[in-house]
């Protein structure tokens, strides 16, 4: 399918402009541009700028709040809870994950607990802010409900990735940023477009039987945990995504289970709310607080060329480290541009219009 | 296969006895006895007393230290060090866990990498000590490499496994504990018994090949992460596997990877030894540094009605709440007794012997 090539600045500005016109200031547009964007260069095209008209719907619909007062509602040395008050999770996360680093800086860790947020981009772009004050850096977040556990038909939890980063020394940061489903939206999403079949182990049909329809989620479906079904570790997959709402709905006082607000704006809200908004939860560790960085960062050289050199099945050429392929993306796209499929330029398009702005000069 | 059934102070006792001949203080013994038979009592055979040889074996090798000096290397307010002096992990574990609960107290969370130690039994022994305190409870440990990563033939990670345990009100908590890989040893072990094969997924064999061969691991094969193969998530198994090895391993300065030292005392050390021993890693979070527990746990029991009223797939009763089953074991082997198939009872009684022990009286 066609494609167009943007330059990272290019989408950049756009993007910054558009979040300026709903009425974010020149601070918050900036992180919420490099949050999104940041998807878009590490090959996550489904969380860019893809999702820029989907933001904007959400404003019109009084669903986020483009000033919001975002701040700690209860703290101790070690924790805190930010109320996100509605604002994008893109300017809340990366404000709760600053928090959770000077609470590391001043007792070895850091761990805050977010409610009234919305959906916060990816995870990486949060748990790697920690790496730069060398921390491991630690992002979650829930999501709305696309996801049946172990034995239900019912959708009960969101694709609720996980983020681990933690940096090494001359190797790159060891970066795992992962939905606990077996695939997320965005695999479906490329299958649609080639008419082709799902692995078994991705989606249920609306009856709970298995199913290869990559429209599935369409119809009624489900999209499965991490292991697909009970056989190959679905109660895994399961456990694992009722954790990551455990520490950022309930710890938080967010909505949580199928009540998290869906993020697109056409879709009604929940019947009950338990909570405010979506929930996030960042953790920041300082290395030495455990142990002295160089001697950690040693070490991480020594685990990743171990599995750099590792055996490889019959026609791979290496065993990756998590974050490879993320990283090989940002280096290219950075250098090379951001291609859009034509229907994300479509969209950009009809923004630029509605706000007036000139599209991509 | 016949079976005998044995109560759990029966088994307390002996084993307890065991611990005392090899020398452990009575506080040791006892600790290290609660901590490995809480397997047996909550269904997970193959960690409990079936070990308990293993564990002899560890010490008669000197690989195992029955009167360590575990103390604290390193901390902060929020963090801390633990050194185990090759220590029995089934006693190393809860003293680390201790000092993650204590730091809680203080400062809202603690967090315990631990270098030095040996297996530590059940993970979520460890994770629910958090549970009385009204605290979150997390426990991870690495082990001996049987898990290939994706596109590996060698095997580079253990099983790995990580439980969080978190309490509810009326409803009996959140305990999940899960391994990395799509089925534990155990799970093998059982179609070993019954001469059956293993679904796909779950074992490769020596050349990284599928493999439904239950002896796979046996004969040179590796398990498999959680997801099977690339297309079913494995990325995600393996990343979850190494994230478990970093904490446990890496922040504690104990071994890691594939130098991470064998259970069975009959296989060699690793030819690297890059730490000591084995590492784990513990955490506590107080509720209340996040909440007032009252309301989080009004939430669980919320999110857990929830789930138990998700409407089911054909063929399932309901949907089960991670620690569901375990629980029932719990209830019922410590009313009934705990079933013990003929070959860990042979084993026993072996050590009845050696130690001039009389055969569970």
């Amino acid at each position: 399918m066609p494609e167009q090539i943007f330059s990272y600045q290019q989408l950049f500005d756009f993007t910054k402009s558009v979040f300026q016109k709903i009425g974010c200031s020149t601070e918050h547009a900036e992180t919420a541009t490099k949050t999104l964007l940041s998807a878009d260069l590490r090959g996550v095209d489904s969380h860019g700028v893809a999702r820029l008209s989907g933001y904007v719907r959400l404003w019109e619909a009084k669903r986020v709040n483009a000033t919001p007062d975002i701040r700690i509602i209860h703290e101790t040395p070690s924790t805190a809870v930010v109320d996100g008050d509605s604002g994008l999770g893109l300017v809340v996360a990366p404000f709760a994950m600053q928090i959770a680093i000077e609470k590391a800086k001043n007792v070895g860790t850091g761990w805050v607990s977010v409610q009234h947020s919305n959906h916060f981009g990816i995870a990486a772009y949060h748990a790697m802010m920690a790496l730069e004050n060398e921390m491991i850096g630690i992002a979650m977040t829930n999501a709305s409900p696309l996801v049946a556990p172990t034995f239900s038909i019912d959708k009960m939890l969101g694709t609720n990735p996980i983020c681990v980063a933690a940096p090494a020394g001359d190797e790159p940061a060891f970066v795992a940023d992962l939905a606990t489903t077996t695939a997320a939206n965005g695999k479906l999403e490329i299958l649609q477009r080639k008419n082709l079949q799902t692995p078994d182990g991705w989606v249920q049909d609306k009856d709970g039987n298995i199913s290869n329809d990559p429209n599935a989620l369409k119809t009624g479906g489900a999209l499965l945990p991490l292991g697909g079904d009970r056989d190959h570790g679905s109660h895994k997959g399961y456990a694992l995504g009722a954790i990551v709402d455990i520490f950022s709905g309930l710890l938080s006082g967010a909505n949580y289970a199928p009540w998290v607000p869906p993020f697109p704006a056409y879709v009604p809200m929940p019947s009950q709310q338990p909570g405010k908004g979506i929930g996030h939860f960042l953790g920041a560790m300082r290395i030495d607080a455990f142990r002295p960085a160089a001697d950690f960062k040693k070490s991480m050289d020594h685990w990743i060329h171990g599995f750099r050199n590792a055996k490889t099945i019959s026609g791979q050429e290496k065993v990756l480290i998590p974050g490879d392929p993320e990283r090989e993306f940002e280096v290219e796209r950075m250098r090379d541009g951001i291609p859009l499929v034509e229907q994300v330029v479509t969209d950009l398009k009809t923004l630029a219009e509605n706000f007036q702005l000139s599209f991509l000069r």
